[in-house]
């Protein structure tokens, strides 16, 4: 067997020659899911539940979202906990649940996978597969969702650097899936008095540095939702091509992620005042059906 | 000599008491400065380069920055270098310059004391007083700064909590000066694609907090020029009452912090773009001349 | 199906019902690998190269430092590596090298499972499974890891609280293996002059608040074959119950992490240096056949 | 009025050029102090309280380090505390109690100064001007160090490089004071279990960079008593010079520091500890009367 040379400082192409880079390709990256384009002129809203608890739980706030102005759902079927004794995830039977709220709604759906063992299942299901941001670092399961059809929604790892996150994607595009939306969802930092930094400044040199659309998550990169429009409109001011957030028709009674989770009015009222600050930076939300607007 | 009892962690007022605190004193704290007001309604610019280098270089900069847009002038006479064989300031010399500079162009001006010793002398030439980063726990030169008459602008420590950074502000307030702007300048983490990681949710966190004008300066908080627009137009988005960037006539010759300097036609643009997101949040920057708009 | 109430922060057991609290078991546990007991009285070391390059690198190294000491031979056929470019590890013709070596020295070895995929394989050649820091929140790969029936080596992830490390263990635990040896490798910081921040504070914690063995790897920790001697020393002065290093036999050819790698020379007089460390707080080096001391 | 060209990055001498760095002199530094040699090859030993609070308490804690094996008595009259409400320190009155302790005791002692102001006052009283972590980069401080004849016990800033901190203490050298004591007192991290995280690679790297002596303080490194002793022991096996710790004779009842501070039998035991240690690394703790070992 033939083993490539030298340490890891060595080792890998120039940056230049990487195909997340903006010089491998200058034109940005444009991402077609069910006729909406992600990282083109208009922003996009992901939006829904943490984790999918019940049918009733997911398809309410699946036609809230909808009727809201939301592009793309969201929704946990497997959950990466701290603790094994949180709610984990409802597994297949949430993914069956997404199926039913994009057959009612019409949006397309995104969900997160965990193990390289459920990628065939959760493409099967899935519209677009979301990599979290403990699973960054997971090399293997990189790999199988390069593998896979599917657009990657890729989160950046909360200790990552902005250099790693881009060699971390380079793994999903090297093996030959370049669909893949970057996610900038806050790091770790000394401060307390968010659960994350949200790192907004990643966002124009992402968008400077490599062609992928970018997006942000103001939920997990808080952790209260009372910070999330802020950030949110900070987000799109900064050049995000959309945001993905956490809204929960009940959220005191969610089972997980609970505190970041806006209502649904503030849903609806979020919607509007993004579109306010896309139109001052030259763009707006998509729109399916612009009568909506 | 009587003593207080206990410590560190219970021997502070209770949040609430805190002259910082909102519940101790409800509306906004309005800072005036030569008939600009900061911290209501509109937003301000504060502009300059980082360093009085020569009365050249000052004197063509606030030209620029004052047609430009600026409010107030900044320009520092005393600098806090990480090497003592770096450019340290021009001292009394460069308070000279900004006297002219306010002259000139009729903006106020804002310039960093370090010492303690300095402060009578740069109270006589300063309409604000600013104590950077580094000085944020000099308790003794926060003492002195509160018992002045001159507003202050009071930024964040690299490496401070949101709750470290209002004690530290009530070192001002509790001498009797509540005239304190508080400014987001970056903190330090593990990312090194910036300078210093912007934190740009501590801005609503600071406006629920307290009552006290907040502003964000991104030129030192990226490091980089080129992200200096999108975090201004993100800062006022999330809430800012204004922002201070660093503006240079010649970036390249710059003595000081020449990589993060804006091109006087970029501070243009700047401002035009600023205006715009004010604009989506319900605000605008302040004018002095109507005429301008 | 009947799903758990309540949120992240409510809904795991009291930390004195985790299985990894020392309230939960009182007594140390001493995990036995042919015949070496790690967590009990006497130190271990464990050595050998970062990855498992070719059969003779790893057969003369793990001659080296069986010589030279060692108790068990470390050695990866599976390699996370930041860039998809660098060199990822040999797979199953390095399980079977380790075979060999074992064979060849007698030590036990240990080496890493990635995914959930090869731990079956991985089970079936090595004694002690490693999990790396980068899976530590790999939540899947844990489970697996408590369903086999070999002790797990587990690595502190670089961004991970000791709180979220012990909640992370806690899913091994839970699926009845409580073979499990943690390990401290460094944490993220902004310091720069290490590759990470050994957090040697981490040994008492968590000698303290589990029952579980603790190790300490000074050269993951700080990226320098010039600090691995003294923080060798001080995580055996600070109360580790072994060491994890990496030696190479030719550290500048190593195809991965050859800047933290020593050289045979030093890791002999690094054992001799640590057993003065290890009599002076009370404890030996574990030696298999005592004629050797 | 000439002034230098180029930006911070260019603007410093070369590392090598550095009066801190090793390659500017070879021999390590050791500093004299009434008899006691810092930075040579025994290790030495600092111990008080955090404040001084009363003459009873700093007098009896005095007498308790000293026979208890302390070389230098450590306590402060200024205090730097995060709110202006916690107990601010008795000023002068605390440097008399300090001058009398030191009659008592015969140790020299050392206290910490925050105001260029207090300087002189402050360098009559005590043998050591200590400058806290909070004024690492208080240049003008720094520069009134340098120009006094005292030595300097100078503590890494807690958020401050390695990088960084040598340029700092650079500003005393170049003021013509080389009597600089570099202490290592833990940085600030992500990690909440501790008070901030002992950095004790930075030792040997101290070390290597620079002649200057290198101690450690273990009581705010961690934060907690409970941990000193693990992490003194850690702080020489990995090469320190020295130790510094808080030790309360009635540490529920201190007004400053008292969870981190250490019980007189505590600290008796840690000094025999500590000289275990040192004997296994080829040292010792100084001894002024050697009839005392």
């Amino acid at each position: 067997m033939e083993t490539p040379k030298g340490d890891s400082q060595k080792n890998y192409r120039s940056s230049g020659d990487l195909l997340t880079n903006r010089q491998a390709k200058k034109d940005d990256t444009v991402i077609k899911v069910k006729g909406i384009e992600i990282g083109g002129r208009d922003i996009i809203i992901i939006a829904g539940p943490c984790a999918v608890e019940n049918k009733e739980q997911l398809l309410e706030t699946a036609k809230i979202v909808s009727s809201g102005g939301a592009n793309i759902l969201r929704g946990g079927a497997y959950k990466p906990r701290t603790s094994p004794y949180s709610f984990q995830g409802l597994g297949e039977e949430g993914l069956k649940y997404l199926s039913e709220a994009r057959k009612l709604t019409g949006l397309p759906v995104v969900t997160e996978v965990m193990d390289t063992r459920q990628m065939e299942l959760v493409c099967k299901y899935t519209d677009i597969i979301q990599i979290g941001s403990r699973s960054m670092h997971n090399f293997p399961l990189l790999k199988e969702a390069g593998k896979c059809r599917k657009p990657v929604l890729f989160k950046r790892g909360l200790m990552a650097t902005v250099d790693e996150y881009l060699l971390a994607a380079e793994y999903i595009l090297s093996e030959g899936n370049d669909q893949v939306i970057l996610c900038e969802r806050g790091i770790r930092t000394f401060e307390t008095s968010t659960r994350h930094t949200l790192d907004l400044s990643a966002i124009p040199i992402l968008k400077r540095r490599t062609h992928l659309p970018v997006i942000v998550d103001p939920s997990h990169g808080t952790g209260h939702s009372w910070l999330v429009p802020a950030m949110a409109k900070a987000a799109i001011a900064a050049g995000a091509d959309g945001i993905m957030v956490e809204v929960h028709y009940k959220p005191l009674e969610a089972l997980s992620d609970g505190p970041q989770s806006i209502y649904p009015n503030d849903f609806v009222q979020l919607v509007k005042d993004i579109e306010k600050i896309a139109r001052a930076v030259g763009r707006k939300i998509y729109r399916h059906n612009l009568s909506l607007t």
